[in-house]
């Protein structure tokens, strides 16, 4: 992803050099004490540090933006795109918004301590299932370095320790927030160590850290497939994996046209660029006839949308482009959409377990069986009817921030919140049973 | 673990001959069409199926046991120790057993479709996150021909489908076990590829079935230390845990001694060879002085226990052996007892945290303080306060069948029970919201 020689030499290397297995395991032992502790201090305490954290962002504003300018100044060395530039850029309103982002963290429900069940055996047992943090949680993440706050925050309300490794290219950005956020906990009296920055960008520290099965408990990695794919083949530790998403928008034979054509442009044009917007559209047979799929296009195409369509779509659209067989899984992340025809709800739902992502995917339809099928049979994380994918969101779902959008089926499915990052005991009070 | 010449050719054995990499696969997908129509059936269907299940392993029992006894055969040759033995062998009463299980199991309240939680939010989205199955899950276990009845009953009654990977040493009788389970699908016409055993003894098998990320959901091992680490190294797919226990139990300074010692012995001696016996008694020192660490050494010795005592127990108790480092991280799995005094609360609490694997902890104590601090702060799945470790099973937490003990924190932690085998969806039903 960079050239070395290019890059400003970053801060706290030296943190690291000569013996990075030891350095690592340092990390995690250091991060497991402190988790320890914080685990058992109370919400009030908690949040208590966050509040401080936003303050200090505030008021380091300057010396953050200043710390941002060397990655900005590294990053055009390494000709990241203008895009990937605007993604690494700090300035006041963002440093406030993660201000703002870690203070609603603070003022959620504790995740903590809540008992998810409890109940009396027979034998007079009485058991209560109860959330606690996970532990420590290591999170590999590329570019933003506003996420960096963002997930210091969600571990410390769930009471987990986080290890942080960000880009190479936010090194500069990312070790002055964490220090900023280390400040914040030392004035709550929270073990600083809770949150630690990986000092140095060596990529071998990666591999190091995914082999500390036992010391680190959970793997959140978050950017590109590549980074994700090479975490999943290194790691003996669980990972929960947060892939970008191929979603589905299907337009059933009975339906609010107006309604179809307001959330398929907006699912698709709103901001094409991310995860939860619609790469492919299936369009029921009636709306090729009906005239639907006709003003869909023309919609989607006065936008700048490039469609690239089946034969059905390319008979009623001819400015669409013959859709390849590639382009049914390809995640454009830009304003190009996929688009088919199909004859039935089944071929669509069909369609979507077969090539759908299990991210987020959409019905626009009047029917209730419709709507009571697509829900019950299309295998995703979010599942919607007659609303756009730009919903799926921890914002937009009530969960304040989000560590991540998982994919995977265990543990935690769509955005993950603070009460994704419990686990839970059980605890067990007898008067002196024992097992026959 | 077996010399090739030894073993009877196991039936089936041709079916994934040649093509390896092709069979794993097939089985992978027919599961997955198996399991997605398995999930949109009602409980009524999958209960039927599990009562059909139940008829069935009954009426073939003299058929179960004559498979049963090849196999019994072949792991003479294969010099299995009698209790290896034992545990691989079925007789009517064990059958009559997992077919009682497997009724048991279609009684529970169906653990799909639950919704988890629901809410409406300013915009007018409504949310409802609901418990749906997971997918294909692929089990693989060694010996106790038992567990296949037990792990397919739990799959069939969450809605998953299931590839089942039993040992090589009974495969006469997981071969039959699943023909029949597979006869008791098929009369309640759902589809019989919801449970597939490996037709092969390949070795390599596993390591093909474990490259299927995407095909296959989730993977529980259920064995041997080395099987459990040979499956997470190799794994793409996400790995629940089931390693077995380094239990503790602590004597509070303030306790019942009575109780104290009835619940050591029965935690220690009821069932030494199980994950959820003791395998280190922590004592606080006031009972070195007070005589409860005497009476303790005297019962426990008194029923054939080999006790391993720090230096005080040793002076107390001379015909403990001197524990070795070692012994406080072993899991003796036998009539062997590492004893330890300690100073406090908090140095039991720490060489818990140190030394035990996250499965069972218990303290015996009148004292409120102690057993909230304990609970609080001793970091694994169950946390026991005045009863036995021994309790830390499904059936006596009321989950009716396990599929195996999780050490893991993801997911699900203890006892696995059905409800543990579904991850949850999002539905979001809306009127036309669009993002803006």
């Amino acid at each position: 992803m960079t050239n070395p020689q290019t890059t400003t030499a970053p801060p706290g290397e030296s943190a690291a050099q000569g013996d990075l297995p030891g350095y690592c395991r340092r990390l995690a032992d250091q991060a497991r004490r402190a988790g320890r502790r914080l685990a058992t201090m109370t919400d009030r305490q908690r949040s208590a540090a966050l509040r401080h954290i936003a303050e200090a962002l505030e008021r380091q504003a300057p010396a953050i933006i200043e710390a941002n300018a060397k990655d900005l100044e590294t990053g055009r060395q390494m000709d990241l795109s203008s895009a990937m530039l605007d993604r690494l850029r700090l300035d006041e309103k963002r440093i406030a918004q993660m201000a703002d982002s870690v203070r609603q963290i603070a003022q959620q429900t504790d995740p903590v301590g809540r008992v998810v069940e409890g109940y009396t055996r027979p034998n007079g047992l009485r058991l209560e299932k109860v959330r606690v943090p996970i532990g420590v949680i290591l999170f590999i993440y590329e570019s933003r370095p506003n996420v960096t706050s963002d997930a210091a925050a969600l571990c410390i309300k769930s009471g987990n320790a986080i290890i942080l490794r960000g880009g190479r290219e936010a090194i500069h950005s990312n070790t002055l927030l964490t220090q900023t956020i280390r400040e914040g906990l030392e004035k709550a009296g929270i073990d600083p160590d809770s949150v630690q920055l990986v000092q140095t960008t060596d990529r071998a520290a990666v591999g190091e850290l995914l082999k500390l099965e036992g010391r680190i408990d959970l793997v959140i990695p978050r950017g590109g497939e590549g980074l994700i794919r090479a975490v999943v083949e290194q790691s003996r530790i669980p990972v929960i994996k947060h892939y970008a998403g191929n979603c589905h928008l299907y337009i059933d034979a009975r339906c609010d046209e107006q309604m179809a054509i307001e959330v398929t442009v907006n699912a698709k044009t709103q901001r094409p660029g991310v995860c939860n917007a619609i790469e492919t559209l299936l369009v029921h047979r009636e709306h090729a006839r009906g005239g639907l799929l006709a003003r869909l296009c023309e919609a989607l195409g006065g936008l700048g949308v490039e469609l690239r369509g089946d034969e059905a779509v390319c008979s009623v659209w001819p400015k669409a482009r013959p859709a390849t067989k590639a382009d049914w899984d390809t995640e454009f992340l830009d304003l190009v959409l996929a688009v088919r025809v199909v004859d039935s709800l089944d071929e669509a739902i069909e369609h979507i377990n077969a090539h759908g992502s299990g991210h987020t995917d959409g019905i626009i339809t009047s029917d209730l069986a419709s709507a009571e099928r697509f829900t019950g049979e299309v295998d995703a994380s979010g599942v919607f009817i007659n609303c756009s994918t730009r919903f799926a969101d921890g914002g937009e779902y009530g969960l304040g921030a989000e560590i991540g959008i998982s994919t995977d089926k265990l543990h935690a499915r769509g955005p993950m919140g603070a009460m994704d990052l419990t686990t839970y005991k059980w605890i067990v009070r007898g008067d002196g049973q024992v097992r026959q």
